[in-house]
């Protein structure tokens, strides 16, 4: 599966600094729709998009602030997105009696709509460049810390004022390294109900061993509805259903949020990625796997509360390896290796160049030495791996930082950043002090390993005692997992904060100064040097290569074009598409041994299905993890398709596209059309997804 | 596809000589029946075969002479092999109005089963010791060249009188790299019928891409029946069928006839292969493919006739990119670096075994040498290609050898070998001249480039013109085609082939010298001093790590044993299995279009077939070419699969055996009952293979 968006240490920190343009090979390209590839789709495939094509398709797309994207299907809000994105909903929507997750569900009417706990949509409805804005905020004579928190200010006071005026969502976001400063406003929905979501089993089947690979058969879906005002949402800008769906070598496109990648980093950076953070990475998620199985061995209600959590370790962990070992290529390495050369030599060609820009490369280099010294505290001074501590934390945190003016306070806690993370502080989704337990003290313990006794983190947190000791009284005595709690906490401000006997927010206040210092070296030595250098290189690679390029990803929408096509695998071909049949020899290969296993209403239901039916399919779009949901329309923009996944191959698509191999996998839309009406009797849904009219549903009169 | 044995110039050259007995890792080994590892059995499987169970796998066992393994599976003579392994056989027998090869054959009755053109089957009757009386041969004082004489005539000499005492093919084996030398007997079957054979389409399904791949989805199988005297065989030796099968994880059994390995040539013999001998093959198989291309271009029925040698050629090259690409990977090349080195210390480590093989390494060493200088006039001075020039050069040898005393012929055209050599000589498959004329001159061509216009062989052979204009006038003239002329030539022997005027014979006279000149120069240059060291280093191996081992591959019956079992795979894991539905998965998948193409009967009778039947399986069972329709066997040795393949993994497996990823892939026993029940309407034949008494059919009775 690909990847929802991982925050992992890469995107909090990286994302918005050293990427920049890049030389684009093939059907390579991540395109803001600010600056589509129009020459090369004229070029390639004689197809040169409409600006009201790129508008209608930028408007019907949909993120998923959780982690991934989605797009309208209906004129009445339906949301089509990944199982494995609506995974944390579908965990947080179920109980110990009904697990939908597992199980799956399917609203017969739009009263059985089920509203999820904390969900957040986006649909990006404009975009203005505020570059000279953002940089002018830098004035002459500041040193690098300086200019950082010069351009932060700025960015909180744009984001203020837009939203201030707009009432919209308003992100300035960085391109090309800070070449480019752009103000994306998004309408924003956060009544997004449940309509359908098949078993887990049918939606991953062949679990983390098929994960990233392909041939695959999976119905990796799921379907929303949008509602404002207790009402569903109405809109034009939905991408109709192609039963036909995606055609082999046909010309496809997808329209998503992916979330971040390093093809532009320095060598340096990526020494620094391979030697420290991808090792580091790597190793505390199997800690915390085996810490959240030994959890789910107690019984089937833990392995229930656990199910989405070890999902998304497994998968980040398996998109980590194969990003390690793509990083630890040689080839790819010496390929990286000549292109830094190229273009600083072409830097250096030119006085002018090389005094505005020749010295970033080594600027770099001097961030990623104080990385390497600063990393491993700024990583583990940290309460991890629990939801629970991760919100007494951000409790802690809040109630500082809104008593500052907006330019001062932490990334994540201006004014204009509230009214999400007030979703997230006060969700009614259900938390189990039980797992966070386990994962709490996994995560301290590894603290107390990596860094020591005598650490100041390990000292404030544990005060020589045993993780095991602290943590289960805290879990035990702690308020936190009430959201009414949670809200008092924040209504009372600091001063409620700093009276409480809760453990838990004792325990985040205790840390909270080691915390912030630890940030704040990072952020001094670290990030404010590649801020400054990257926006360098930046600028240096406009002025080389010009802007026939793209952006690194930064979770922001972009259109990728491709081809539906296989590609040479294991001494053969893979396919572009797979069938239902192979469903069924997949599973009977392995004995319908789990992981696969068939749910038992697609074994009962097989003579009805059309197993020539495509299942997924392979293209050529140059995607990445938080692109899941995404859809894969034609060049009428018919939806064809449901990106869910890159094969393994693209792993290292992080760094490098390659057209031979790197594929995006897709769940064909014939295949969720016979699903719903051959396997869940969803008939009415599938008619409203192909704009079938049919009379409305009697009990959908009565809706709230 | 397992390559069927390929004759290779390493076949011919090395197999005879140094190779030695290995160290043994896991499920690794093709052992001889004299030595089977029942150590190893009991101690990993806990399975003890008794002499009984070892005679009759033995005796049940049959090899192919014209490249293949196949198995009794019946008392009255059924013999089960691969469809590719019978190819050579259909391809034979088809006719410009009937093509047996691509449309399949079933004989309803005995009266309409088809003997074959010059099938030639041996089974292994006894296996007699000869080291002593072999070694014994070369005199104190004779150098390597005289050495090799020696050897060679006492061999004949053993061959001939064994051969007139008791009437059988008679073989003398060097095993261990002549650290032994067996007397093989074998009972020979020359009246083989063909009963059944599928489409190639069904079971070649996936073609060259899907070759020598896994999952896999192919119905590999023929059936002959053999006869003596008009009558079918009778033997008790046969293995019973098994429907159920194989099954995961349970030990099974081959007992087929390997065809090489070079799991113990030195370094210095690796380093040859690598640079010399593999890029040369590859060259050449890709150039005269690209001939036989341009040739079946010119219409169906050219088509047809270049269908089995295209197929042939495309099988070994895969097979050989596989294996080239494997001795050229530095870790393999490291691993047989480690295990050289520290089978010297061992030898070094003892004087008298350094000053009786410690020469050797060095020995081979300057054999390679020469070899890097001999092998391009060696291979390239010879008519190659053509299968007519190939009949004419053997005659006029053949005239020439039958003229010398016994031990003084050339290998080949020993006593005792002529009668299997005439089967072929005199056999009554048809020719193609045209075909021939492009092959012949494409390998003509081919000299002329890699030795150049004044090379003796071109000259004698082209004399100055162009090789399309000489071979267009040769293959106009000659009557080698007709099998009765051949004939006429050997009755008249020397006075004959000297007399005759057929431009093919003139032209196999005139380069005749020089021919033999390059191989006298490579048999006592190279061939003597390999054949001298790998003795001892065949003594040295049994002196350093005894005989718990096995000796490489020489095309001799061989058991090997392993698991039924998956393996991981880009990714993810391969099954052990593969069934019905995914061979119309993988057809759909790629919209049926060739290589992916159903044959129309299976298509039509996809609704009768239970597609839950397993297709094909993987083992760990140890195979290389050669092995091609070999029984798979269980405990019972009950027959539950057929040999035809190795995953692309196993194509190392020439030089190093790796248990993790190396399968064999076999036909399951259950889809050949599926296949001839439901598609091809042979109840009665499965009925046979499964032992199900019914009434002889009516045909039969009056069966000749």
């Amino acid at each position: 599966m690909t990847a929802r968006l991982r925050p992992t240490i890469t995107t909090l920190v990286f994302s918005l600094f050293v990427s920049a343009g890049l030389r684009v090979a093939g059907d390579e390209g991540m395109w803001t729709f600010d600056n589509p590839p129009l020459k090369l789709l004229q070029e390639r495939y004689g197809f040169t998009p409409t600006p009201e094509w790129l508008e209608h398709v930028r408007l019907a797309s949909v993120r998923f602030n959780d982690g991934g994207s989605g797009s309208f299907v209906s004129p009445t809000g339906l949301v089509l997105t990944n199982h494995h994105v609506a995974a944390g909903q579908l965990q947080k929507l179920s109980t110990p009696k009904k697990d939908y997750l597992k199980d799956g569900f399917y609203a017969r009417t739009r009263a059985e709509e089920m509203k999820s706990a904390d969900s957040e949509l986006n649909v990006l409805v404009s975009m203005d460049n505020v570059t000279t804005q953002v940089q002018s905020a830098v004035k002459a004579g500041q040193d690098e810390r300086q200019a950082l928190e010069s351009r932060k200010a700025e960015i909180a006071r744009t984001e203020k004022e837009s939203l201030d005026k707009t009432g919209l969502r308003s992100d300035v976001v960085a391109l090309y390294a800070g070449g480019e400063y752009w103000l994306y406003r998004y309408k924003k929905y956060t009544d997004v109900r449940l309509v359908f979501a098949p078993e887990r089993q049918i939606a991953f089947f062949g679990g983390d061993p098929d994960n990233f690979t392909f041939p695959r058969y999976d119905l990796d879906m799921a379907i929303f509805r949008v509602y404002e005002n207790d009402k569903p949402v109405e809109t034009k800008h939905f991408f109709k259903w192609s039963l036909k769906g995606a055609k082999d070598e046909e010309l496809v496109f997808v329209s998503g949020h992916p979330g971040s990648t390093d093809r532009l980093k320095t060598l340096t950076q990526l020494e620094f990625q391979r030697d420290v953070v991808y090792p580091i990475s790597i190793r505390t998620i199997e800690r915390r796997l085996a810490a959240l199985r030994a959890y789910g061995s107690r019984g089937s209600e833990q392995t229930r509360q656990a199910g989405d959590f070890v999902f998304g370790l497994e998968n980040a962990l398996k998109a980590l390896t194969g990003e390690y070992a793509g990083i630890n290529n040689a080839e790819i390495f010496a390929k990286k290796t000549k292109e830094e050369n190229e273009f600083r030599s072409l830097i250096n060609g030119k006085p002018d160049w090389t005094s505005a820009y020749g010295s970033a490369w080594d600027e770099v280099a001097r961030a990623e030495q104080r990385a390497r010294e600063l990393y491993r505290p700024f990583r583990f001074r940290q309460l991890r791996g629990s939801s629970l501590a991760g919100l007494a934390a951000a409790i802690v945190t809040y109630v500082t930082e809104v008593t500052k003016p907006d330019a001062e306070r932490l990334d994540g806690f201006h004014e204009a950043q509230l009214e999400s993370l007030k979703l997230g502080l006060f969700s009614p989704a259900p938390s189990y002090s039980a797992m966070d337990e386990a994962v709490l003290t996994d995560s301290l313990q590894q603290s107390l390993e990596e860094l020591g006794a005598n650490d100041p983190f390990v000292k404030a947190a544990l005060g020589g005692k045993p993780p095991a000791d602290i943590v289960k009284a805290t879990m035990a005595g702690t308020k936190v997992g009430d959201p009414s709690f949670r809200k008092s906490l924040v209504a009372g401000g600091k001063a409620a904060v700093d009276a409480s006997t809760d453990p838990l927010i004792v325990l985040a206040r205790n840390v909270d100064s080691v915390v912030r210092a630890a940030r704040k070296a990072w952020e001094q030595e670290v990030e404010s040097v590649e801020s400054a250098a990257g926006e360098k290189l930046g600028r240096a690679r406009f002025a080389a290569y010009g802007k026939s390029a793209y952006p690194d990803a930064t979770f922001t929408l972009r259109l990728s074009f491709g081809t539906v096509k296989g590609y040479p695998m294991n001494g053969t071909r893979a396919p572009s598409m797979t069938t239902l049949y192979g469903l069924f020899d997949r599973a009977h290969s392995f004995g319908l041994k789990p992981p696969f296993d068939l749910p038992a209403r697609w074994a009962e239901r097989r003579t009805r299905l059309d197993l020539t039916t495509p299942l997924n399919f392979v293209s050529t779009l140059d995607i990445i993890g938080g692109n899941s949901g995404s859809p894969v329309l034609n060049r009428q923009a018919e939806l064809v398709g449901l990106i869910f996944d890159g094969n393994i191959e693209s792993l290292i698509g992080n760094v490098v596209y390659n057209e031979q191999v790197n594929r995006a996998v897709a769940v064909h839309s014939a295949s969720m059309i016979e699903g719903l009406r051959k396997v869940y009797d969803a008939g009415p849904l599938a008619d409203e997804l192909q704009g079938i009219a049919r009379p409305a549903p009697a009990a959908a009169k009565k809706s709230r």
